[in-house]
């Protein structure tokens, strides 16, 4: 998917959401475990139940590994499911010497339809490159991110910047705001007003929000660029809503609450531009 | 398994040299492209040819998630082929928020017979403990690796010390030298002292020999420990040491060779040990 394509779709739904396909089997609900496949079943009603209301969809590798082959083929036929209209992110945080990058970048790029991975940038130039090289299809990587653990080493000085920093102001450099996102923590507010003075055209890919407690406003009004510039991703606060038979409509209600509040934002700065 | 098995190992086969089953469906001998499962058919041969002569296997993920549900299955056919008698090492690079690493460490630990992880320390504590929290597993943390971008984070200076540096004085303090390991690469002959300063029990695993140029010599005279403390990775070197019909015995010949080279390190080490 384009960068252009994909501000049309968030122009479109009014919604910068991406739903995050962290399926954890034991939280899913109890009518569904008999099913053959019941990741993929439980996925599906939430797809069902969110397409019209999201952009992009997040599926976190993890979950899906750690069933082997069967949760691999969850994670086939879900991309498979949802299909073209949405930016689909392998979140995957892959990333190690070049031929082996490229094997990941095949795996996800060509053997799946995933729009874009997200990639840890400590190996350096030739860990991340390989995900650039194949069109239409992005790299997300690591900047700043949500956890605790931000502060042993993205939040450390080097030579005067912090490393997040660093790896911001040198990755951009190797890529474009056309193929090239990065991650930057919904509980990092106090940092967005950096994030933009280093990458001010670039995508970012914002977790945290929902569990993990990150404000959408606070992304929406100090990270916005005149483009959206932003994917806001929620997990667990959707896809858990409700334990029980309503978990699918639970989540709708949800993500169209998410949606209900972008939708504002999206008007005000699409909008903006259109007169402009 | 653990750090005295790990050694003894070491000292039953004179060795430690690690395989690493990064296979690539196109360098496969064509008489194997027609098998049902060509990469666990290839991956038997090899495994056959060089159990006496290794420690450990290591297989690289990209090379099998690029194939996706087949991919996969090969991965679990070929750790269950391996069986209990070598170290075995999921090359996955993995790393995120703490209750995606716990799924991470299940799909290696626990769904498959995987010993080790290697691990990306970017995101910090977090998202590393959850691979120490397992009885009898690792973590094999990148410290400072083989290829070119190294030197664009690893090597650049945080406070006073390089990256890597600080990434292995702050990650050793997470676990111990039974449950912990870095990956050092082979290249990386200059920085060897510095590493045995900050590390000076654990086991590192050395990639880099071979293919990358690395040289088995200066690790084993300049990285080893009194228990060794090294698995030094060979994967193309050994893999495609032929093209045709005779790859097997070619990739047996080229690990006895390095197992030769290590013998007299390993007897020299570990006799001295016993003696003392």
């Amino acid at each position: 998917m384009t960068r252009s394509e994909l501000i049309q779709l968030i122009r479109d739904r009014g919604s910068y959401l991406c739903v995050g396909l962290d399926t954890d089997l034991s939280r899913i609900p109890a009518h569904l475990q008999d099913e053959e496949d019941p990741i993929f079943a439980f996925n599906k009603e939430i797809i069902d139940a969110t397409r019209d209301l999201c952009v992009s969809y997040k599926l976190n590798t993890a979950f899906y590994e750690c069933y082997g082959v069967e949760g691999w083929r969850a994670l086939e036929r879900t991309v498979s499911y949802i299909g073209p209209g949405h930016f689909l992110i392998a979140d995957a945080k892959r990333g190690d010497i070049g031929n082996t990058s490229t094997q990941y970048a095949k795996a996800f790029f060509e053997r799946l339809a995933f729009d874009s991975v997200t990639v840890a940038p400590y190996m350096g130039e030739d860990s991340v490159r390989p995900f650039l090289e194949f069109p239409g299809k992005w790299a997300i990587v690591l900047g700043l991110t949500s956890n605790s653990g931000a502060s042993d080493f993205e939040l450390q000085d080097v030579g005067g910047e912090l490393l997040y920093e660093r790896v911001l102001r040198t990755v951009s450099g190797w890529g474009t705001p056309d193929n090239l996102m990065f991650v930057v923590g919904a509980t990092q507010t106090q940092a967005f007003a950096r994030v933009r003075a280093l990458v001010p055209d670039h995508f970012l890919l914002v977790p945290g929000v929902g569990a993990q407690g990150g404000s959408l406003a606070a992304i929406s009004e100090h990270a916005a660029t005149g483009d959206v510039g932003l994917l806001v991703n929620v997990s667990r606060d959707i896809l858990y809503a409700d334990a029980g038979r309503g978990f699918a409509s639970a989540a709708r209600a949800r993500a169209l609450s998410y949606q209900q509040e972008m939708q504002p934002y999206v008007d005000k700065i699409l909008q903006v531009k259109n007169i402009g």
